[in-house]
């Protein structure tokens, strides 16, 4: 492709923004799960009425709990009218989708239950003409992941006995708990399919403003120029919520701040900003480029972790005026949990465009405010003569804001108005809703739709989930080592004060 | 100075925005004229109200019209009734200024007067304790200028018969109809006063979001590395309006676009952009960048003009829905005129910095819509791989709202949210209103006010004025050799057709 072609282009007004699949059925591993009512069947359902889905289409579910296709339909409508985030379900819309629904009661390790799935499959393939495609996307706990794979494979689901579609696999994170875990799973995974048909799922990657990182760098000629060690000082990368744990204790107990989002969201996040432009724009060219970022990251020496990395856990505090209860008392978390709530790492991109530049990536619950966003702080002027000499000039901020705002937002020096050349701090701002005049899609909606089309780009490639494992581990194992003093910052701040050694400038929340 | 500290500013809070010259008296020459009433009286009552003027000041009006002082007391007051835009004249503030305010009824020829004039200035010594610090404001037609500067010499009132305190004198617009009336017109001020005492005023210079220029490239990082020949493809620098001659055809006519507009206020904001960063915050070596930018502009050959310029005059037409007259029927503009209401021309800055790069001016009357505005517009992105194959990449373009709107805008592109990549162009926007939460003050306000501290950094300095002068002399003397076809371009419209000739992608008005 060339440069910028001058014509007037048709397509401003009234734009297209789908991009429909092949036909396919898409069966849900857990469906009896909370994301799968929460976040993944309303997708589905809207995908649909935009007309996003192919006319061809089929959703099985596949969990433990006791349904029939009906009881399972009933199930999925009761929960899309409490879930749709578009119309509710009704009507022929609505009879049309569940047509397609059908339901297996399975205990995940009996092939015999696989088999019946696959003779679903095939039903679907003869009466609803799916060709054959199928998507199988794994929202169970992580721990069964392994054995769905196995038992696809015995059943005869893997992609070598389906000559006639296609067969992908859609893993949520976490992928793995730690290394050696993620590289266990890995070698599950390799066994049946290809990395091709593999669509490691990170819902940030789906979210606009992140979408947008790509168009922000490569559609625009004035940041590349000034996206680099000289003139950038740092990037702080922020993923800070309000809520707690909010009814997830048991998982989030095992997990924590650092493997719940610092090596998967935020680490991703990190790649599109730090990456260098790709060749072309297919998923592998963009993933080579991700993951050079990540191996451009040296994962710290055990030794070196202290001032690395901080971590911290909530006690109880006030969020929006409201008391709530410290991490260790919350419902399914252990009384004496050293688990991080709070994960500050600063790590650097050594190569020729970012050596010497802290990226300082920060996660946390029950923070004061709910805010993910990528702020890269440029230099200070190299000379300064305009203004009054009191005024402090304060460094240029570039704000990617990824929610609840979504947007950019970019900090400069003007003057004030009057008699005197005074200078202050002052912003411009593109908001995404007010620009566009619509709400960004839920993340899930645009991945699930891509999964579906055989689109990679927004998915996380083995290499580089492997390599963020690799710039974590020195971290997990030095916080294994030693006995954290939690908890060490109250709900509703701004993180515990150690995460000030590490940067004594971190954007206030 | 060394680069910005990180000292906490304790100055962000109520700001001091004013600085206080040293006691003086202000002499409106032409005082009984429309700019007196209009601009002047207003911001000095104002400057006053803000309590900017020194306490020991004193207004003498220099005039033809009949007053004496309580009358000419009684004259502004009603002036000041119409056209103050703070609080009106009321109270002890007022009479508190009405004492400062003496008269002189005037023959500019006759030494007499001028006599009368210098009495007045002694009795302000004396009693008001002006210190013998004089600033003459020539607001009348500048055919008067030299007669007044001579007569200033021969009563006396020129700086080496005044050593108690200093004596300066502010030139309005135009100075000087060509290079060779400008010359010899600076001969005439050379012999009285030096260039250090003399204050040449540009309006525009005085604007905020002009003085602004700055501060946005000088007291930030990020525009400088791209604000150069390497990134820029085009500057475009626009003073239009919807007016038409107001009453002043007598003068316009004998003007034109060219000479009104961008041979001073044009330039002058050519000057500001292209610049390089000054050694120091002297008004001197602002001035020396500003003078080096125009030396760095070639005059066009002769033979050369048509491809540099454009001139239009306006025929009858519709503005805001109403239909207006054609120039050439204006109250006193000759029926035959072929004097220009609207100017273009190209430039090219020819140094390291802007090599290359095509500056385009315009002004104009009753164009289509009333918008002074600096546009940037950078080179089209080197390579495209993001976004659909249809989609159109504009390029980037940084505007500098001078008037009306008064802020900075920055064009870019962006993801349209949905599941494919397309690409739109938004803007990312500061207001200066709603940024600061307060009104700019009027820019005469600003240049009275630095005219009395001595400060010339917003004036023209002599070298700059004969420059820009030298430059537009080709054009006047191209377009005085041929006749052109006019009226070309209806009121309400973007200009005459010709225009395009010089570029095709003039922003629409």
């Amino acid at each position: 492709m060339t440069a910028t072609a001058t014509a007037p282009n048709p397509l401003r007004e009234g734009l297209d923004t789908q991009r429909i699949s092949d036909p396919c059925t898409i069966v849900f591993f857990g469906a009896s799960g909370d994301l799968f009512k929460r976040m993944l069947l309303p997708s589905i359902y809207e995908l649909r009425q935009r007309g996003t889905l192919p006319t061809n289409f089929a959703l099985v579910g596949f969990a433990r709990s006791q349904y029939d296709d009906d009881g399972f339909r009933a199930y999925c409508k009761e929960q899309l009218d409490q879930f749709a985030y578009g119309a509710k379900p009704d009507g022929a819309m609505w009879d049309d989708f569940a047509k397609c629904i059908r339901y297996v009661t399975a205990d995940f390790g009996d092939t015999s239950h696989f088999e019946a799935l696959k003779r679903i499959l095939e039903e679907n393939d003869r009466d609803l003409k799916t060709g054959g495609n199928r998507l199988f996307y794994l929202s169970t706990p992580p721990s069964v992941f392994p054995g769905i794979i196995d038992q696809l494979q015995k059943a005869g689901l893997d992609p070598k006995s389906n000559p006639k579609g296609w067969t992908r696999i859609v893993v949520e994170k976490p992928f793995g708990t730690d290394l050696a875990s993620a590289r266990a799973l890995q070698t599950e995974v390799e066994k049946v399919f290809d990395e091709g048909q593999v669509y490691r799922i990170d819902h940030y990657l789906g979210k606009e403003p992140v979408q947008d990182i790509m168009a922000l760098r490569f559609a625009n000629v004035i940041f590349e120029p000034i996206w680099n060690r000289n003139y950038v000082q740092s990037v702080q990368i922020t993923a800070a919520e309000t809520l707690g744990v909010e009814g997830r204790g048991g998982y989030y107990d095992s997990a924590g701040a650092l493997r719940d989002m610092i090596q998967n969201h935020v680490m991703n996040l990190l790649a599109l900003v730090a990456m260098e432009p790709p060749a072309t724009a297919d998923a592998d060219a963009i993933r080579n480029e991700k993951f050079k970022v990540f191996a451009s990251i040296q994962p710290p020496a055990l030794a070196d972790v202290p001032k690395m990395a901080v971590r911290g856990q909530y006690d109880a505090g006030l969020i929006d005026g409201k008391p709530v209860p410290s991490y260790r008392t919350e419902p399914d978390v252990n009384p004496k949990s050293d688990t991080e709530t709070y994960a500050a790492v600063k790590l650097f991109v050594e190569n020729w465009r970012w050596a010497g530049v802290p990226f300082y990536l920060r996660s946390g619950k029950r923070l004061a405010r709910k805010v993910s966003e990528i702020a890269v702080t440029f230099k200070n002027i190299p000379h300064r003569f305009y203004g009054e000499k009191t005024d402090e000039i304060d460094p240029n901020v570039l704000v990617i804001k990824i929610q609840p705002d979504e947007g950019v937002s970019l900090r400069f020096e003007a003057k004030v108005p009057g008699q005197k050349s005074h200078i202050r701090t002052v912003s411009m701002d593109f908001n995404y809703g007010t620009g566009f005049g619509v709400q960004s899609p839920p993340a899930y909606e645009r991945l699930i739709a891509d999964a579906m089309r055989g689109d990679q780009t927004l998915f996380t490639r083995w290499d580089a989930v492997q390599r963020a494992w690799e710039i974590v581990t020195p971290i997990q194992q030095s916080w294994q080592n030693a006995t954290p003093t939690f908890p060490n910052y109250g709900a509703g701040s701004q993180g515990p004060h150690g995460a000030t050694q590490l940067f004594d400038d971190w954007r206030t929340l």
